[in-house]
């Protein structure tokens, strides 16, 4: 089935301890989509300046991303500039021109609107609501992303979007921000109160936990030799999980666990390289490889 | 068969964000013992003072843990006081005072020397390594703790060390100390080439990435509703592992994924309470139950 993502579109200045690179291909609905892409049909829905490089979005359409809700407005890109710590898991934003996405309005394409799987990309909540009023019929599946300061400045609207969603994809301190619970289990079960069936609480470096009607599960990260950027990690674990589940048509306790995994997977290939750079790399059987890596990873003989 | 543990043995004063314990009975051998006594049959050598209470003494009898090898010296029991942070994970030791332990010659009696499975836990590597050469033969298996005041002050007897042991538990942030690599796979590796050939990194809440000769694997924490107190979680993990692996009397791929599960499982009743309050009140029954929980939350099928 189609999975329609709504969601940023950036260009990116990173610096980590070993290196720097500038005006790298970013944004939530970036990350997302591309990751998605491998498993299913994806939609895109998202708002560019006149200054979006050509062949960025020739990156994204040859992975068939379907780019007919891609809108170009007057103005610049979105632009973030963003420095890793040493430890890597702890970034500063340097500089935020929301620019076109400051007055971004997303508009659903007709074509769209009766996609089955639905993924909100971090945003004001909002505007996440009003992209699901705009859907011809209930999507089957819906999943929405956000972070602390719609947490700490939007939490009505907030409340109101997860009682319209089967699953909410939040970071451990987010999630405690949220629920003000220091335990991720009880955390978790707090924000499924709230309406999600399933909440999957983003570790980083540590994988996964996710609380669900179908079963909790844990998942760790796929090992790596050296992380050289997580950007948008957490957005590719998210296309992963959204794609794979997209591609089965099915959300159940086998499927959210596989999909979970080529998540993971996906994430692992994200924080290899810059941007996109490492994914482009990559080959579905590469991905399928690596999962059946982390499947015999996390494999406990009874 | 039997496992052997060297360690310490102390009285704690502990300080969480929710309560305050005086006086409870803690130190490493402590908590190692007494998780693996659910297993195997368990031999302890350490140090206590005259002070040390009747009903800590008690106390390990009553797992049957044989107590021939405990020393009662002159002076007092080795103390030690923590407080935790608010996140649980970081603590500041307020108070050490070595008493009896400052001066401890372990001595491994006669009817242990043989035994196949031996813990060494976390103390001077020059004591660790004494110990090994009491044995009257290599034991079949032997692990060690350690910790970063010896990776920062004794590391060439640590490396002596390393190359005797089939096995080294260490947590995440004194693996990368001691390796000076950012990313645990590498430091896993790094310190397999020192000399064992299992490397067990524990990452607390985020549970264990284990770097082995029989296949890397990844285990998460058993998630928790309220952590209570953390200590003794790392010491109890080993006990978990050693216990389970003594009771087999083979390390192999499966008997060591187990094993490391059935230590995930024990601190997780660590947490739950202080000093051994929680594991007190369970039963291998419950353990097992737990164990098969695990089992189901980490399962992801192909």
């Amino acid at each position: 089935m189609s999975l329609l993502c709504v969601g940023s579109i950036g260009i990116d200045t990173v610096e980590t301890p070993a290196a720097r690179r500038e005006s790298i291909l970013g944004g939530s609905a970036v990350y997302f989509s591309y990751a998605a892409s491998y498993f299913t049909n994806v939609q895109l829905v998202g708002v560019v300046g006149k200054d979006f490089p050509p062949e960025y979005r020739a990156l994204l359409a040859s992975r068939e991303i379907d780019l007919s809700g891609l809108e170009v407005a007057d103005g610049k890109t979105f632009r973030w500039t963003g420095k890793y710590h040493e430890n890597m898991n702890d970034r500063d934003t340097l500089e935020v021109h929301l620019n076109v996405f400051g007055h971004f309005n997303p508009k659903v394409p007709p074509a769209f609107q009766n996609t089955d799987f639905l993924f909100l990309a971090n945003t004001v909540p909002a505007q996440q609501l009003q992209v699901l009023t705009q859907m011809k019929k209930r999507p089957k599946f819906v999943a929405a992303d956000t972070m602390n300061l719609w947490i700490e400045t939007a939490r009505e609207d907030l409340d109101t979007l997860l009682g319209k969603i089967d699953a909410l994809v939040i970071n451990d301190s987010e999630a405690r921000l949220y629920t003000d619970q220091r335990e991720l289990l009880p955390a978790g079960k707090a924000l499924q109160k709230k309406g999600p069936k399933t909440v999957i609480i983003k570790k980083g470096e540590h994988g996964a936990l996710v609380v669900s009607n179908e079963g909790n599960f844990s998942i760790p990260a796929h090992p790596l030799e050296q992380v050289v950027d997580p950007t948008g990690a957490g957005d590719t674990f998210a296309g992963g999980i959204m794609g794979y589940l997209a591609s089965t048509g099915t959300v159940n306790r086998d499927t959210l666990r596989r999909a979970v995994a080529y998540g993971s997977v996906v994430a692992s290939y994200t924080c290899q390289d810059f941007s996109l750079d490492c994914l482009q790399r990559t080959s579905r059987q590469q991905i399928d490889q690596r999962f059946r890596e982390l499947l015999e990873m996390v494999h406990i003989p009874a």
